[in-house]
């Protein structure tokens, strides 16, 4: 496993860490200033910018784009709403090329209001993501389906374990390719509890689909299901032994730190919040 | 599957749906009334009853004990507490052999306080249960794992998936026994989320290691971890596609209601909840 210490060019900072509060562009210059090797935006950080001049700006601080986050939830009740997705994450993707992201984070969604059909959400993830496949391969973007804690099921994604993913990955994408263009974002968050989770890693890294990985810490106890993540070291995911699996299995780009905290990091100033990361990536990771 | 209408002889009430407000020999008669086929109590429920007057009131009120909740979490941070917890759970199977049970419940528990490491709660769980069996069988007791959602991975369960589970019972008890000791309580509201269901619960009927099965609901939004799961039909779980799983594998006992919900259920009178229970046992089940 790499060494972190003294090589937080091997980190980046998503910016939904630092809770959307000030603009991309002082967000690039704090998280450059502190020395790491990479940042992640989300959507909303470019909505009101120039998406050019942001990209310039990343470049131009020495940092390279982790990812970029992400994408609106596939499934939809009818098919014009299901199709206005897909359309929405084709804009994302172009954004993704523009700003040269090493991925585009799909978060896939799950049950439309009023359905209780996981299989058919599972069935337009399918299909939507293999549209989004083929535009993202003529741009040049590779997409990250990020499998999330299955206490997201009914909303947020109806792809919960890696294995999942990579089936999906697989059946999207056969053939075992040198070089995917449809992987996983791992999240320690959302895979800790995994009894499958060793065979997962192993089984993503042999296909050479780990396109992200992103820490934070699960707190006990956790008060909120969406906004209570943990600063690395203050839960209970043993992410160095994580972090050792990805590694072992041929992973070697930068580690994110998503860390999503009304209660905690985004009521401190972002310059604290990226100092602990900085601080914690170099010795509980 | 089998018909729930006119059928509640077919369906229980776990105790802990009424919020465990009134004295246990109350809670039978209105069961009974209701005409359910049966009851799970718990051990709070007991603790300043004679049980062996309980049991009789059980079985005079005509019926039957579909499980007993539910064992001491077994993982520790010391031998000794270890031990302690193990200890405690031989005098919880034997007070459900008294009660004549189907099953007795097993929430496992998971990491000690301090502790991030699942394999070794894993490995502890494993140990505690092999020792927890032998006892079982000596007294006429079957033991139904439950695997809880992995959002309670870190505290009350390291077994979170149908297949884990099962593995833990082959390990355990290997050889495909005709009529096992070990098996599993599946609850809907742990499982619906989970890709590989299906798959789960054919393996585990197919094993005939179905020893329970439990209903309720995952409402949208859930405002706590613990206690605000939903009655039958408020939430977004396809209850009648579980359950169609659950009884082409086999099982063919009693559908038990398990409710935790202390905004709303546990508010009401006893008698109105235990009313809805049946109607939509009948009607969305």
């Amino acid at each position: 496993m790499r060494a972190l210490e003294d090589r937080l060019d091997l980190c980046s900072i998503n910016t939904a860490t630092l809770g959307h509060k000030a603009p991309i562009g002082a967000v690039i210059e704090s998280v450059a200033r502190f020395g790491f090797g990479g940042i992640c935006p989300w959507r909303r950080d470019l909505e009101t910018e120039d998406i050019h001049a942001v990209s310039r700006q990343i470049r131009d601080a020495g940092l390279s784009v982790s990812g970029y986050c992400r994408s609106t939830y596939l499934p939809a009740a009818t098919t014009e709403a299901f199709r206005a997705n897909v359309e929405d994450n084709i804009r994302a993707i172009d954004q993704a090329a523009i700003i040269g992201a090493a991925c585009f984070v799909m978060v896939v969604g799950s049950l439309p209001t009023g359905s209780r059909d996981l299989p058919a959400a599972r069935d337009q993830v399918a299909e939507g993501t293999a549209t989004l496949l083929r535009h993202a391969r003529s741009v040049g973007v590779r997409l990250a389906l990020e499998p999330l804690h299955p206490m997201y099921a009914n909303d947020r994604s109806c792809l919960n374990t890696i294995q999942q993913a990579l089936d999906l990955a697989d059946l999207l994408e056969p053939g075992a390719p040198e070089a995917p263009d449809l992987g996983l974002a791992i999240d320690v968050y959302h895979v800790w509890w995994d009894p499958a989770l060793a065979e997962g890693i192993a089984r993503a890294g042999a296909a050479r689909r780990i396109l992200g990985f992103h820490v934070c810490d699960w707190l006990v106890p956790t008060r909120d299901f969406l906004t209570d993540r943990g600063m690395m070291g203050d839960g209970v995911i043993d992410i160095p032994s994580v972090r050792a699996m990805v590694e072992a299995a041929g992973y070697n780009q930068l580690v994110e730190v998503e860390i999503f905290s009304d209660r905690d990091w985004w009521a401190r100033p972002p310059e604290e919040a990226l100092s602990v990361c900085a601080q914690r990536l170099q010795t509980v990771c």
